[in-house]
C-alpha cells in the first residue's frame, strides 16, 4: 500500500524542473546523473561529506502549524512603549494588494527603469511624500531603518566638510537605539558622538523632534550657534507628527531622517520598515542610497529612473562612508500608500486625533497632581512617579498594556492611531486619575495648512476602488517573478513561496514591540534560535546574529566583529583589509565604514584571486593585515579550486577571513564557508533563503562567526549591550519567518537538491547558449557554479549591438534582463536559481537565441545598424501601434517576437528605452505640490 | 480640536464619488442635493421616513476586531464527521494566488467571452477533471452544493422521460441533507422519493457511492433492473475515492453528481463549495447549470465561451425544472486547481494515504472486537458500540475531535487528508483498540492507472513557480473589477472590499464543521443573528432564512414558503402565480419549480406593469391566485408609482407577492419590500451586499418573510426540520461575514447614502449620455432609478451597428459591456452602482461617446459597414500587430481608441469575437486524454 509521503513534497515544489525536466538537462550536458554535474562543478577538497543537520523536511501545512504554535507564545498586548515603534492601523487594500501580492513583493530592485515604472512611481510619490513632511526638497527612496538613516545623516555630515571634523553633537535625547547605532557607525571613522561645546570641530548636532521622551525642546539657539559652527543640522522627526506641525525645514534644518512605520507598517518585532532620509539641495549628491528620478524615454515620455547610480549605488571602493545599496522599497511604498490612502486630510485627522489623546491623558495626570516631562509634545507622555515605575507598568500589563519604564521613576505612554477611548481610561486608572472629555493642545506650532500634499495622486485614490486600482495599474506596469523569470546574475531571485509569506501577516508575528519584555516574545526567540542553529550548521560557524537588515549591513556588523576583535586582542594596528578586484562594490565600502585600509588584490584572466599577488600583499601587509573580503564561488561564478590555501595564506600572516555569502546558493549542503576557512560570513535571507525582494528591499542579512568572534557580535541597548548595527535587536524580525518555513519545509536533503538544482540550470543554459555568446569563467572541468557570464560583446563585434540592447530586447521578450556588465563589462550574468523549470529556461534561451539570430540580420546589413528592434527595443503598445511605422521590420517582429502565445499573455512595457543621462542632469525628484488643487 | 472621526469612514472609501464629484453630478442634473435627486426618482409613496435601526458605522479595524471576537467564539475542532464534508489543506499557492486575489473573486459571470477567457479555460478544465473522474462525457462548469446537485440529476430524470415517470428510487443510503433536498424539489413536481420497486413508474435510481456509513454497496443487480425499466442511474460519488476507483460510468451510471469540496475547499461552515455533475452523452441538453466550451475567434483562434446558453442559461419560463443560472465558479476554480497542483500521481496519493488510514483503523476496530458497517469502504468506517455513541463521541471531544453521532449505538469516524498518525493512536485509543501499521485495502474495485488526467494541463504545474504563473497568466487575460468598472443592469458589480473578504480566510471562519455540536458554533450563530435582525429591518420583514445559496436558491424558496403557506391553510389549489412579462428568466422558473402555474401579466409600453391587465389577471384567477413575482424597481429601472397599489390587489385576492429583490441596490435605507406590501423577498448578498461574483459564483440568496410566512422558512435535518433548498443549515455561511462586515462598517446612514449614490450615478450616466443614446424608461419626474436602458438601436438603424457590436467594442476601450439586448433587445443597461467614482464613469461615458462617434463616421460612409472598428472589435494584439493591415482605421483607432493613457496600463483581449454558433455546433466540453503523455 502506497503511503501519504508520495504526495509531492515542498521541495518538488520549491524547485523548478520536474524529474523528466533534469533528466533531459542531464542529457543535454551528457553527464548520468546530478552528483556527476556537482563532483565536475564543486572541488571535492571542499565538499561536506555528511548531511545537513537540518530537521527533517514537512509539508507546508504541518510547517504552518508548527510555526503558528511557536509565535502563539508572543504576546501581543497593545504597546504604549514608543520609543520609535507604533500602533497603526494597516489598511486592508494595502494589506491585500499591496503587502500580500506576489506582483509587488516578487519584483527586483528596479534597476531596468522600463520595467519597473510601478514600483518607480510610488517610490517617487514616497519621495514627494518626504519632501512635503520635512519641507527639504531632496529625499531618497528610503533606508533600512530610523536608527541607521541617522547614522547615514552622519555620514553626509562626515563628507560634506572639506576639512575632517570629528564630533556628532546630541542637541537632546534621542532613542537610545539610535544612539548606539550611530555610536558604532562613528567610531570607526574617528568620530566621537555626544554632548558638548558647538566649534568648528562639530561635524552635525542632531536635534530630536521630539526627544525620546517625547518633548520637543527648544532648539532655535543651539541651530543657530550649530550654522554659526559651519556645522550641519540634522532632525530625527516623527512624520505623523509632521502632518500638523511646522516642517523642519524651516527651522533650518539642512537633514531630516526617521522612521516611516507608524504609516500603515506592522510593528513586527521591529522590522522591516521603511526610514526616510530628506536634505537640502547642496547636500544632494551626498545623499546615500537610492533615489528616484524622473526622465524621458526615447519619445519623449515620462518616464521615471534610478537617479544617480553613478554616485552610490555603484559604490565606489576607495571613499565610501556608505555601503547602503538597497532600500525598504516594498515598505515605503506601504508607506507612501497609506499616506495616498488617507491624503494631507486624513493624515492630518489621524495626527490630531492621536495628539488630543495624549493631551488629555497628560491633563488627566497633570490634574492627579503628577509631574510630566515637558510643555510641548505629540503623542508620548512622560510622567514621573517616584519608586512606582515598575509596579504600574506592572499593573498595565495585566491590563494587556505595555508601557515603557524609562527608570525607577518615570514611565513613557505613547498614544497612536489605535488608542481606543477605553484604553485611555483604562491608562488614566493606572494613576488615580480621571480623563477629562478635551484639552488644550500642545504642540510645539502648527504647521499652515495650505500647500501640504496638494499633489493629485495624494487626492485621487480616496475610494477603495480607485485604491485598489491604483496598485493593480502600478504592479500591471512592471515585470515581476510572478510572471516570468528574473535571471539575474548579482541576485539569486528563487521562488518565495507562498506558504513561507503566509505567517508575516499573522497577528503574532505583526504585533510585537521589539522592546516588550522577553516573555512577551518567547515565539520570535524560539523561532530566532532555531535559525541560528540552522544557518549555523548550513554555514559551519558557531554563532549568529540575525540583526543586520541587508547584505551590506552584514558585511558592515561581521567587519566590525573583525575590528573589534583585533582591537580586543591589542592589535589596533591591523586594519589593511585584503579585497580581490573582482568583489563586490558593497565590500570596499563596508571596509571604509569599518575603518580599515582596502588594498586591492589582483585576479588572473579567468576570474579566480591571483595567489601569488594575494601572498604577496598578504606578507607585505602581514603586520597589519586586518582581513580578507572573498566572494565564493567567485563573482565570476566559478568554484575557485584554492580557496582553502587562500585562507589559509591569511590566517598564517594573522588576518581574519570574511567570506562575502552573496553566492551561498551555490554552496548549501555541498559546503560550508566554515568548513572552507572563514571567521565569518554573511548571509543574505533574501537571496538564498527566499525572503523576496519587494521591488528593492526588505533585505536580511544575518552574519554567522566562528567562536573568537562571538563575543564581537552586534549588540543591542535593549539588550543591555552594544554595537548595533541596526534599531532593533533582531533587525526585520517579522519576516524571519520566511526563511524558517523554507528550511522547515525543505529539510536538510531539500536545501541540498535546491543547490545542485541550481548549479545544473546554470550549466544548461550554459551549454544551450555556448554556440551563440561565448561562455567566460569555468572551473577546472569546465563547467559554471550556479551562475554563467555570457560574453556579448560578440554582438557589439560584428553588429555594434550592445549588452544594453540585449538586456533591453529582452523585454520584448517578456524577460527581465540578466545582469548587466558585471563584473566583467560588455556581459551579461545570468543566475537562474533552482525554481525555474526548464520550459522557462528554455524560453529563456531560445530569447537570446532569437537575439543573436536578430544580431546577425544586422551583421548582414539586412537591418541598418541605427534601426533594428535591438537598439529600438523595448517597443511599447504606443510605439508599434503608431500609423506610421518605417522600421525595417515588422511590428510583429518588435513586438511578439517569439511569436503570439496562447498560454502567455505579453508583457507590455509602458514606456521606451529611458534616457539616464537627461534624468541625471535635470534632476527631478519630486513632484512640485500644485499651488491651487481644487 | 478635531477628534478622529474626521478621518474618512468606510463609506466614503466603498462609496466612489468624492464630495467634490457628487457636487458637479448634481450639477450636471441641474439640481442641488442629493435629496432633491431622491425625492425625483423615488415615488413619496413607498419611502421609509426613518432611519434605519442598523448600529452605527464603525472603522475597518474595529469591524475586523468586533468579528474576530465574534468567530473565536467558534470551537474549530477537527473534524471526523464527514457527511459530505471533509479536511482538507488548503494549497498556499492556490489560497494567496486565486482565493485572495481580486482579480479571480472581483469578476462576472463569464458571458462576455473575450474578456473572460482565463476563467473560462480554468472551469473548462474543471469539466474535464469532472469527465476523468466519472468516465462521462459531460459535465457541467459545477453547481451550488451535493445536494442540489442530486436534485438537478433528478430533474434531468423527470425532463428525460417523454411520459412522466413519478418515483425516484434510493438504492442505499445517501446523507440525510441530500435526501431531504431531493423531496423537496420532487414534491412540487409530483414526484416520490424513497425505496421501492423498480418499474416503469421509476424516473431514476440513486446510488450512493458510496453510502452515508461509507460502505460501498453492490449495486450492480440494481443498476441492471435500473436500465431494463427504463430509468436512469445517478450516482452520488466522492471525487478523492473516484481517483483510485472504478469510474461509475464503467458501470453504466447515466448521471454522477457530488461535492468537489474536499478539492482544496475549505469546509466553512457548510459552503460555498463546488458540487459536480456530469451526464452521458444522450442527456447533454438537459444539463442545468453552466456549460464552458470551446469554439473559435474571427480569426480562427481557440477560445473558450458558455455553451448551450440558449438552453439553460437564457432560462425558458414556460417549461422550466431548473431554474439555476449560477454557479460556484471561484470554488469549482479552486477544486480544478487543486487537481492541476497534485496531478494525477499526487492526488491518488492523497487518496491512497486517506484510504491507508481508514483501513487502519477498521483493522484497529474489528481486531478490538467490534463491529463496522461494510466491507468495502474508503474513508469512513462506522462502528457498532452499543449505548455508548454518545460518550465515546463526548469523549473524543474532549480531545478536540468529533466524530459523527450517527445513532445511539452507532459511531462514524471519516478521514480525510488531514488526519495525522497521532489523530488516528487518539482515535482508536477511545475504543480500546490499537492501531496496526497497515493493514489490507477495502476499496470496492481499483481504478487503472492509465489513462487518467492525462492533458498537459494537470502535469505542467508541478511547481509552484509555475503554478502561480499559470494563475497569473489566466487571471490577465480577464477584465474584473480590479482594473475597471463593470455596469451591468442585471448585476450589482460594487466593491468587494478587502476588510470585508478579510474574514474569509480565518481558521474560526473556514474550519467549522456544519453538522458540528450547537456550542461549536456559537460565532457562526452571534453573526447569523445579527444578519437576520439587520436584513430583516432593511427589507422590513419579520425573519430572515440565510440557507439559499443563490438568488434563484431564494426565489425557490420563497415561493416555496408560499406554496407551504397555502397547503397549510386547506387551499392547495391555489397555484396560480402571475409574472410581469419584464420578469427576470428565473422567476417563471422558479415558479414552476415550485408547482406553479405561470400566467404572464402584461407591461405598458414605459416598462410598468399594466395595472389593468394585473387586475383583470387577479379576478380571473381569484380562486386559485398563489403568488405575484415582482421585481422593485422595475427590471426596467423605474421605480413604478403604483407598486403599492398593486401589492393590494394580489393580497385582496388572496394572493401572496413575491418581491425578486434583484434591484434591492435601488431601495436599501430609502424603501422596504416589507412596508411596500411584500410577503416574501429574496437578497441577493452578492449583488447589493458586497459578497464578490467570483466569476459566476458563489452567491447567496437569503429570504425575508412576513410573520405568517415564517414557519415555512426552508428547515433542515441537523437542525431536527425539514424541506432545506441547500445542503447546508445556512448555505455559503463561510462568506456571511462580507455581508456582516458590509453593514457594520456602513452603519444605517452609510446603506443609504449608498444608495442615493447609486441613484445619482445611474442619473449621471443618463444625462451625459442621453443625447448620443436615448434613454428609455424613465420615471414620472424624468428620473432612472439605479440603472439605466440606454437604447442603441439608433446606431443600428444608422450605421448598422448592433448592440453586440457595441459592447465588444467597449472591450478595446478596456471595458466590461453592460447587459446586452435585456430587458429590451438591442438596449444596453447600465448599472453603475454607487462604488464608481466619477473620474470612471467619465471615462466609460467618454467611450460610448466616442463609441457613437465612430458608428457616425460608418453611418456617413467614412468606413464601410463591415470594416469598422465597431463590427471587428475587439482588436487583440496578434490582429493589430499583423504585417498586412488593410483595414479603412488605423491600428491605434482599433486598440488606443481612447488615446495611450499614462495611468492607465491597455488590457489587451486575448482573443477577436468568438464564434458562439460554431461552438454550440461542434460542442466540445473537456479535454480528450491524450494517449501517451510523457
Amino acid at each position: 500500500m502506497m503511503m501519504k509521503d508520495t504526495v509531492f513534497p515542498f521541495a518538488d515544489r520549491h524547485i523548478g524542473p520536474s524529474t523528466q525536466g533534469s533528466r533531459a538537462m542531464l542529457a543535454a550536458l551528457g553527464i548520468p546523473s546530478l552528483e556527476t554535474l556537482i563532483a565536475q562543478a564543486v572541488p571535492k577538497s571542499i565538499r561536506l561529506e555528511r548531511p545537513l543537520e537540518i530537521p527533517e523536511a514537512v509539508s507546508e501545512s504541518e510547517a504552518l502549524a508548527e510555526l503558528a504554535a511557536k509565535m502563539s507564545q508572543n504576546k501581543t498586548h497593545k504597546s504604549f512603549i514608543g520609543q520609535g515603534y507604533h500602533g497603526t492601523h494597516v489598511p486592508a487594500v494595502i494589506l491585500r494588494n499591496l503587502f500580500e501580492n506576489p506582483a509587488w513583493y516578487t519584483a527586483y530592485t528596479p534597476y531596468q527603469s522600463e520595467i519597473s515604472q510601478g514600483r518607480l512611481e510610488l517610490l517617487f510619490h514616497f519621495q514627494t511624500l518626504v519632501t512635503e513632511l520635512t519641507g527639504l526638497p531632496v529625499a531618497s527612496a528610503s533606508l533600512l531603518d530610523e536608527a541607521t538613516a541617522v547614522a547615514e545623516a552622519v555620514g553626509i555630515a562626515y563628507r560634506h566638510h572639506r576639512e575632517k571634523r570629528t564630533r556628532i553633537v546630541l542637541a537632546g535625547a534621542l532613542h537610545p537605539q539610535t544612539v548606539d547605532v550611530v555610536k558604532t557607525r562613528a567610531e570607526p571613522l574617528g568620530m566621537t558622538v555626544g554632548e558638548g561645546e558647538i566649534d568648528a570641530s562639530v561635524a552635525a548636532i542632531i536635534v530630536p523632534w521630539p526627544d525620546t521622551t517625547g518633548v520637543y525642546g527648544d532648539y532655535a539657539s543651539v541651530i543657530q550657534l550649530a550654522k554659526a559652527a559651519g556645522a550641519l543640522v540634522i532632525a530625527v522627526a516623527d512624520p505623523l507628527a509632521l502632518t500638523i506641525t511646522a516642517p523642519p525645514a524651516r527651522a533650518g534644518v539642512d537633514i531630516a531622517a526617521g522612521s516611516m512605520q507608524r504609516f500603515g507598517v506592522p510593528i513586527g518585532y521591529g522590522g522591516p520598515h521603511a526610514a526616510y532620509l530628506a536634505v537640502s539641495e547642496t547636500l544632494t549628491r551626498l545623499i546615500p542610497g537610492r533615489l528616484v528620478g524622473q526622465s524621458v524615454d526615447s519619445k519623449g515620455r515620462a518616464g521615471y529612473r534610478l537617479a544617480l547610480q553613478t554616485r552610490e549605488q555603484h559604490i565606489r571602493r576607495d571613499k565610501a562612508t556608505s555601503n547602503i545599496c538597497t532600500a525598504q522599497a516594498l515598505l515605503a511604498n506601504m508607506a507612501v500608500s497609506y499616506a495616498i490612502w488617507h491624503g494631507p486630510q486624513g493624515l492630518q485627522a489621524i495626527a490630531r486625533g492621536v495628539h488630543a489623546q495624549a493631551a488629555r491623558l497628560a491633563a488627566a495626570l497633570t490634574g492627579a497632581g503628577l509631574s510630566i516631562a515637558g510643555a510641548h509634545f505629540f503623542d508620548t507622555v512622560t510622567v514621573t512617579i517616584p519608586g512606582k515605575a515598575v509596579s504600574i507598568a506592572a499593573e498595565a500589563e495585566k491590563g494587556g498594556r505595555l508601557l515603557r519604564i524609562v527608570d525607577q521613576d518615570r514611565l513613557g505612554i505613547t498614544v497612536d492611531e489605535t488608542t481606543t477611548e477605553d484604553d485611555l481610561k483604562a491608562l488614566v486608572a493606572l494613576f488615580g486619575a480621571s480623563l477629562p472629555a478635551d484639552a488644550k493642545a500642545t504642540l510645539p506650532g502648527e504647521r499652515q495648512a495650505e500647500g501640504f500634499m496638494t499633489q493629485a495622486v495624494f487626492h485621487q485614490q480616496r475610494s477603495e476602488t480607485e485604491m485598489m486600482r491604483f496598485l493593480r495599474r502600478l504592479a500591471d506596469k512592471d515585470l515581476a517573478l510572478d510572471r516570468a523569470m528574473i535571471p539575474l546574475g548579482s541576485c539569486t531571485m528563487k521562488l518565495n513561496a507562498a506558504a513561507e509569506m503566509l505567517p508575516v501577516s499573522w497577528n503574532s508575528v505583526a504585533n510585537v514591540h521589539p522592546f516588550a519584555p522577553a516573555d512577551h516574545a518567547l515565539g520570535y526567540k524560539s523561532m530566532i534560535d532555531d535559525l541560528d542553529r540552522w544557518l549555523s550548521e548550513i554555514t559551519g560557524f558557531d554563532a549568529v546574529s540575525l540583526q543586520p537588515n541587508a547584505g551590506s549591513q552584514g558585511e558592515y556588523a561581521g567587519l566590525l566583529a573583525i575590528r573589534r576583535y583585533h582591537l580586543d586582542r591589542g592589535d589596533a594596528h591591523r586594519d589593511i583589509c585584503l579585497i580581490p578586484e573582482s568583489a563586490h562594490g558593497t565590500n570596499p565600502a563596508s571596509a571604509h565604514m569599518a575603518g580599515m585600509r582596502v588594498v586591492v588584490v589582483a585576479c588572473e584572466e579567468a576570474g579566480d584571486i591571483d595567489l601569488a599577488d594575494l601572498k604577496a600583499k598578504a606578507e607585505l601587509h602581514s603586520a597589519n593585515l586586518a582581513a580578507l573580503m572573498i566572494t565564493y564561488p567567485s563573482t565570476h561564478g566559478v568554484f575557485e579550486e584554492g580557496v582553502k590555501d587562500i585562507c589559509a595564506v591569511i590566517h598564517q600572516h594573522g588576518g581574519q577571513v570574511y567570506f562575502d555569502g552573496a553566492n551561498l546558493n551555490a554552496l548549501v549542503g555541498l559546503a560550508r564557508p566554515g568548513d572552507i576557512g572563514a571567521d565569518v560570513c554573511h548571509m543574505n535571507l533574501h537571496k538564498t533563503f527566499c525572503i523576496p525582494h519587494g521591488g528593492g528591499g526588505p533585505g536580511v542579512g544575518p552574519i554567522g562567526v566562528k567562536k573568537h568572534l562571538a563575543p564581537f557580535l552586534p549588540g543591542h541597548v535593549a539588550k543591555g549591550s552594544q554595537h548595533a548595527v541596526s534599531a532593533a535587536p533582531f533587525g526585520s524580525a517579522s519576516i524571519l519567518p520566511i526563511t524558517w518555513m523554507y528550511i522547515r519545509m525543505m529539510g536538510g536533503a531539500g536545501l541540498k537538491r535546491a543547490t545542485e538544482m541550481a548549479i545544473l540550470n546554470a550549466n544548461y543554459i550554459a551549454e544551450r547558449l555556448k554556440s551563440h555568446y561565448p561562455v567566460l569563467f569555468k572551473g577546472q572541468n569546465g563547467r559554471v557554479a550556479h551562475e554563467c557570464i555570457l560574453d556579448t560583446r560578440v554582438l557589439k563585434d560584428s553588429a555594434g549591438i550592445s549588452v544594453e540592447d540585449i538586456a533591453k530586447r529582452l523585454i520584448d521578450y517578456g524577460f527581465h534582463a540578466p545582469t548587466m556588465s558585471w563584473p566583467i563589462a560588455g556581459t551579461l550574468m545570468v543566475e537562474p536559481t533552482e525554481s525555474e523549470s526548464k520550459r522557462e529556461i528554455d524560453r529563456f534561451c531560445d530569447a537570446m537565441i532569437l537575439i543573436a539570430g536578430e544580431a546577425e540580420k544586422v551583421a548582414n546589413g539586412i537591418w541598418p545598424r541605427d534601426d533594428n528592434p535591438l537598439v529600438n527595443a523595448p517597443h511599447p503598445s504606443g510605439d508599434v501601434l503608431a500609423d506610421d511605422w518605417s522600421h525595417p521590420y515588422t511590428r510583429r517582429e518588435a513586438s511578439l517576437p517569439a511569436g503570439e502565445s496562447e498560454e502567455n499573455p505579453k508583457y507590455w512595457p509602458p514606456v521606451s528605452r529611458i534616457d539616464n543621462v537627461a534624468g541625471d542632469r535635470n534632476l527631478v525628484c519630486a513632484c512640485p505640490p500644485m499651488q491651487a488643487y481644487s
